[in-house]
């Protein structure tokens, strides 16, 4: 029996936090994450917020690039996030699974699909990614 | 002197409640909130998370359009949410204005210009709502 | 020895034909088309227009999306384009393949990958098409 | 009585000359343009082909950004391009006004309206151009 691996860590009290995000993987290629679908995610009609498929492929394209570029002392920042609204969800968990479509110098581009408990897909999502230097 | 009007209801407990969202108005042709920039929509480096932004204009459109056709027995649900990032914000209030700049039949679209305490642009969203016939 | 599969029909005249565009192949899932680089789909500076990308994108979204539901009486009729520049292109072949990522009832969305002669990425687009009655 | 100001000038056989696009105006605030709808930028139904309204945003964000960039030896080059359909025009001629809403060290964006004969609005793009330094 294998465990999962551990999640990587989020800053308590941050959005990431208070939304109840757990981000599994971010490497150059691909990232993971998942929420559970609680009213903390949810809109007043009880479906989840699109907020909250925004924010997710948000954090994940940040952690997956940031990764990469800050041994060269470059900062990643969120430039575009362009979501489409595919299918409500009202329960069960969103898993969210971001892979790069583009490496550029000063810009990185992903792509993130959201599936419900189902495997159906449920939302889209492509950031954009600025890459700068580090602020001295 | 004069009172601001009250804010709109948040229902306690859900995302917008949780981000700290203050809803000002919302009518067919405009709708504004805005938010604290406190820990709860921060990213790990202390600026304004971009899903914050992008939850924020939802909301605004999904209340808004909802506000006009409940009547007729029709619902808003958000299709797509494309925001673009301007200028990092790492505390104030963050002012949200929306725009209506279509009406259709089965489709809204909402503009929506956020500033920060200096009046500044930080963020633009474009949301289209679909409206559909309540589910019976 | 195999001949190519013929190409679909290009009205004449109008702005697939001008630009120069072929179609291979559209179907519920997938689409397919390129373009040669020459001036008419350039701009100024020699590379291609960024206006190209997202043409060829909407007719492949489009003619895919009405060769499904022509037959239910029904149109598709394009709601966004979502175009991401990622590399610019001076010459040679740009060749499109579009994929279907959701099927609805009233909206079908796509998203179309550009490469060149190289096989590299160069720009990505998303389409939205709504799906409606034909008018009577 | 005044004569219009002359267009701006078009390269010939460029994707903006083959379409029939004029362009009024370009300055660091605003451009304007406009296209007569004939069958070179309508698609096979009759209606203005999607990518007429994407690539005229585009070259009216790339002439008005680097009309503004170029004396400081820097090129503008299209990052993205998110074009919204509102209303199918089939005849007229579409005018566009673009409005800058940013202006960065390395990004500026645009939000072009196009307008029919009626001055309905027809589409709605957000242009990001990247900045950069001229290759040498």
């Amino acid at each position: 029996m294998t465990e999962p691996p551990p999640a990587l860590p989020v800053l308590p009290g941050t959005l990431d936090d208070v939304l109840g995000f757990t981000f599994e993987h971010a490497d150059a290629d691909t990232a993971r994450g998942s929420f559970e679908v609680v009213d903390r995610v949810r809109q007043p009609f009880g479906i989840v917020h699109g907020g909250a498929y925004a924010a997710m492929a948000e954090t994940l394209a940040s952690l997956a690039t940031y990764s990469q570029v800050k041994d060269e002392g470059q900062i990643a920042v969120g430039q575009s996030n362009q979501t489409s609204f595919l299918r409500p969800v009202s329960q069960g968990t969103i898993r969210a699974e971001a892979r790069r479509r583009h490496r550029g110098r000063t810009s990185w581009v992903w792509e993130v699909d959201f599936t419900d408990d189902q495997g159906r897909l449920c939302a889209l999502t492509r950031v954009t990614m600025a890459v700068r230097a580090q602020p001295s």
